[in-house]
């Protein structure tokens, strides 16, 4: 089977290892720090390949799984024959800089280079080394061992050929792609999120709401849909005549409503540690690990939901 | 039992009709159109009932509780003797006006009276009649059969005891409400939605991404989430020293995201004819109403599978 590796084995990386080892790569996992990858990040991926395969989403045993992820020493060692790195090092970016001069310099010439980046746009930090059409972000929702979507956005040095590859990589890896046109702050996920978490600041800073509400309206209303169908979607089917019936009703209600956001609302720190101080009584701090178990369990539960309806 | 009235028997009045019955209430339903609630509205709230029955989230079969809805020919009759009444009639105000009026006089006065709305705040049309005290908004996700957030909304001559009674009846009645400190255009869900769309609209008329992207984004990635832990929550696990600690290293990227964000974004008729033709190449408009049932379908199990996490 084709080899891939990962460079940088935390949170992230250790993850980026799971998604490739249950798809069938042999996977080079390295890190900085000398020994972190057999002390916490395989048995870290082996936790995370034993709660796929409880809730029904591994079609393998965990030990053949998890034995196709190897440490590698180095950063030589880890890119040597593999067809596909993904880095996920510290958001520096002189560090980064530097860890992909390392890769590109022993990476075969046309193994496909990928940055896990959410917050340096990858022209900054992917161009100055031999056969940059060959790079490109390949940014994760945090963990993609558990959530599919992943953006792909070139530097504008990067190949049509390379995006092409890369998005049917992902696809055969059981990710969800897409394909960003142009680099912007952000990318599209985290744009929508923090967009919509600035107005939900806004109302809950100026006393419409409190954080608990905000969280209530997704939870127990958009969500609901937005689980299905997406809002283009959801305005498509909210009119016989599709999208364009939807907006020629409400068009005038959309202007409105997103001239009036503040999404440039100039929080204070004691409104965040209000909210802080409601989100800690309705989830205490020692409390955090459980619950962050639980909304895994959650997300999986609702991933087997999806295949099945899929499928 | 007690009883309640629903005046107005379009999509919203008959999804009221079915929260209520299911909850043990007997519903007198009215509409303006005289023999439209035996016509479509019975018939429709009995689908309703069906197709929850179908997915496990009925406690009764369904004749019994569609038989607990009844046709009222005049807002008098369905108001006499309820405890409760629910206005679901056009969305504009001097027709809101006059059926309150009606329905004021009529009612029992420590009635609660509450409205639909979406669009017209309740201080234009919930003041002008006998004990105002007991009027309110009580805005539903569409349809509220399916979906449980409601938003509460006093008119500031709202009584305290107003808001508590509707609240503790929307809770007992199986729906999820929320309560805003005071009134603001489109209340909290619709603001964050078309907040959220307003920048998608954005993205995708500046050339960054498709429709179907968004889309994807949201229920391949952010929604994952959303379904069961909501945007503060979301931050809070995503730190061991929950909202605060995320703040602390991430709020100059919220801030900066915010900013950044074009929700006034000035979206041209040919951008929406665009998203308009990407969309019905992937939904036909002869297949929206198929899509809609799978849509149900998919939140009615969404909601068995919170159901279980919760109980």
């Amino acid at each position: 089977m084709s080899r891939v590796a990962c460079i940088g084995a935390g949170t992230v990386g250790r993850a980026w290892a799971v998604v490739f080892a249950r798809a069938g790569y042999d996977v080079a996992l390295n890190d900085a720090i000398a020994g972190e990858v057999e002390r916490t990040a395989i048995p870290g991926a082996r936790r995370t390949l034993e709660l796929l395969a409880e809730n029904g989403l591994l079609s393998e045993d965990v030990e053949t799984v998890v034995a196709r992820i190897r440490p590698a020493g180095s950063i030589a060692e880890a890119v040597t024959d593999v067809v596909f790195v993904q880095e996920s090092v510290r958001e520096d970016v002189a560090v980064k800089r530097e860890v992909f001069s390392e890769i590109a310099a022993h990476a075969p010439a046309d193994t496909i280079l990928a940055s896990s980046t959410s917050a340096i746009p990858g022209s900054d930090f992917l161009t100055h080394f031999a056969h940059p059409e060959r790079a490109l972000v390949v940014h994760p929702v945090n963990p993609p061992s558990l959530i599919p979507l992943v953006e792909l956005c070139g530097t504008g040095t990067t190949s049509p050929e390379t995006i092409a590859a890369a998005r049917q990589l992902m696809t055969e890896a059981g990710m969800r792609p897409i394909v960003l046109k142009k680099e912007i702050d952000g990318f599209i996920l985290n744009r929508l999120q923090f967009t919509l978490v600035a107005e939900a600041l806004h109302l809950v800073g100026e006393g419409y709401c409190t954080p608990e509400d905000i969280d209530a309206v997704l939870t127990y209303g958009l969500a609901l849909r937005w689980a299905s169908i997406g809002p283009f979607e959801v305005a498509h089917l909210n009119a016989p005549d599709g999208l364009q019936g939807f907006v020629n009703r409400l068009g005038p209600m959309m202007r409105q409503l997103g001239a009036a956001a503040r999404t440039d609302y100039d929080w204070t720190e004691e409104q965040i540690a209000s909210a802080h101080a409601q989100l800690a009584e309705r989830i205490p701090l020692d409390t955090i690990a459980d619950r962050q178990a639980w909304r895994d369990q959650q997300i999986l539960a609702l991933r087997q939901l999806k295949q099945q309806a899929l499928g």
